[in-house]
């Protein structure tokens, strides 16, 4: 009989990730399809989607959605392909997202599947970034929580993930100017030669405050922030009146059993800063209509994109979301659990 | 030739402000009715208004005010007597209102007076509480940025204060249930039987965050801020999804050289907070409407308030202005610098 490998939350980390203690695998059989129940796809992932907000998950504090449990799979989005169906709305062979978890096969309700629908030019992948998620947590951040538009000034942290590259660009097409902040040289040029922002620095340069504080003379109409620290403070000290701080992300904080708070927060009072939080389950009911400008500006090559993907299956995927929090992705980080072509061939 | 005194910034303090040595004394002559010029008219101050906010006009750093000047006479509201006018909006005898400093005496143009122009059941100190600058603040602030409706929890720091006692009776005549935090058993007893907050609590009580989580258990649906600090993070974790809260002040922070950023601001993120800064003076083109109905909550008795009264003078400023950093005040701190009987008498 097959069997099939799952990866489960075994304890709680207070700081760091640690492989092989903050997770445990499992091995079960593989289902076979006669025990599919009406409504039900038996479910192979291809592809999963490694997040910061996943560290988030692991915290059992109150929070946007209830932390993963104890011995419960390890939360986190997939594609994959259906093997079997028992559903109306799924064949077989077809490819489709969920929020499946870190599991190399899953029975699953088509109600909490959803068909990629990939625009022309782009590959299945993208349902997990640009068309995901992450595409959709830029979209409603910087649109709608941080109202850019033509002439702002913009700085985007965390600037070559695959939340804040899209931030960017989505600026970019609405007339602003933006500067993106990233942890490696290779980063900050691809965010200035293929992305098209008008400014990208390293902030682990020695003088990144001093060029920082360069960069934003005129100072900062919309700040977008996926890592708070001494990022988020230098944005403060340097806002204009009236900024919009989108709060996204604290990729620097996630990992800190005592996060670090902006010391110049202060400014939100003098400079009258309007910081917002936003989750983007908040804007369920608007996905289709922002997946459709998503994927209008994919196709039409105004969003461009980069995948970072991990190689050698599910196991890993703990490894590799520690290396999340240290930078190894450009783009959308994913684990390759099985190769698209070799689950064809099955078929 | 009689003589006067003004107080001007002599060094910019790092952390507490000093008396003896932050600010200095100068002397003057009194000018005479003689040298004024058309539009002025000669101001003699009977109250200064001491706010938290002073302590930022201290910093040379960017502000929503450019800073005191070293040898600067130190910014302040002030309500007064005109003793001689060569303006047509105010005669001798006339009671005005402004920004004229630390000063017994000055020259000061008209435009930059106001008439006190109170409602009946109002003293003339009320020009610089509850219908001036803290009053003003309160309203905007409850109003405008916390958007407090009826059915609200609210929850306000520095409740005792000019502008967190005014806060809070804004909040119960919109229908919100109100908790006001204090410094002293006495603030405490005065918010709740006085003013009707419907909770209030000792900051300073040992047990105070356990109290403070029992307060809290429903979650803060608007938390108005004047301290920052541990409390800022007590309150971010208490706050219900989509929480405003409405940055006002920080006075446990404003003599720290090195503030604290609050810790807990990823709550931020989860809870999909607005966090929002403002400063009263982006609200002057609505002042007279805001004036105008606070006025009546104040004659309806629906408003009422407290004034902590410094009396010895001028020199006494100094030391009021650090001792409201250390609670000294219930309500608004004023410094008499003169009795208006005394001044009156000389007319």
């Amino acid at each position: 009989m097959p069997s099939y490998t799952s990866i489960h939350l075994a304890e709680r980390p207070t700081d760091q990730i640690l492989p092989g203690k903050t997770f445990t695998a499992k091995q079960h059989p593989v289902p076979s399809a006669s025990t599919l129940k009406d409504g039900e796809v038996l479910f192979q992932t291809l592809y999963l989607s490694l997040d910061p907000a996943m560290r988030g998950w692991l915290k059992d504090a109150r929070s946007y959605v209830p932390p993963v449990k104890i011995g419960e799979v390890m939360r986190g989005a997939a594609i994959g392909i259906v093997l079997a169906s028992k559903s109306q709305k799924f064949t077989v062979g077809t490819y489709a997202s969920g929020t499946v978890g870190w599991t190399e096969y899953a029975v699953v309700k088509d109600k909490l599947l959803r068909a990629l629908d990939l625009p022309e030019g782009a590959v299945p992948t993208d349902a997990l970034s640009v068309l995901g998620m992450t595409g959709l947590t830029a979209y409603f951040g910087i649109l709608d929580v941080g109202q850019v538009k033509k002439g702002d000034f913009v700085v985007v942290s965390g600037a070559a993930g695959a939340t804040g590259s899209v931030v960017g660009q989505i600026a970019k097409i609405k007339g602003a100017t933006v500067l993106g902040l990233a942890g490696a040289d290779d980063k900050v040029k691809w965010l200035k030669e293929e992305l098209g922002f008008d400014y990208a620095l390293n902030y682990k340069d020695a003088d990144f405050a001093k060029k920082f504080r360069e960069a934003t003379k005129g100072l900062i109409d919309v700040y977008f922030d996926n890592v708070g620290g001494e990022i988020l403070d230098l944005a403060l000290a340097r806002a204009k009146p009236h900024a919009r701080f989108v709060m996204c992300g604290a990729i620097s904080q996630y990992n800190k059993s005592k996060p670090q708070g902006p010391k110049n927060y202060i400014m939100i009072i003098s400079m009258r800063i309007r910081m917002q939080g936003f989750i983007v389950f908040d804007y369920e009911k608007q996905y289709a209509e922002a997946r459709k400008e998503l994927a209008q500006w994919l196709s039409e090559g105004k969003l461009k994109r980069k995948e970072t993907i991990i190689k050698g299956g599910l196991t890993k995927a703990e490894q590799a979301l520690v290396d999340l929090y240290n930078g190894v992705n450009t783009g959308k980080l994913l684990v390759e659990v099985a190769k698209p072509d070799d689950v064809k061939a099955k078929l």
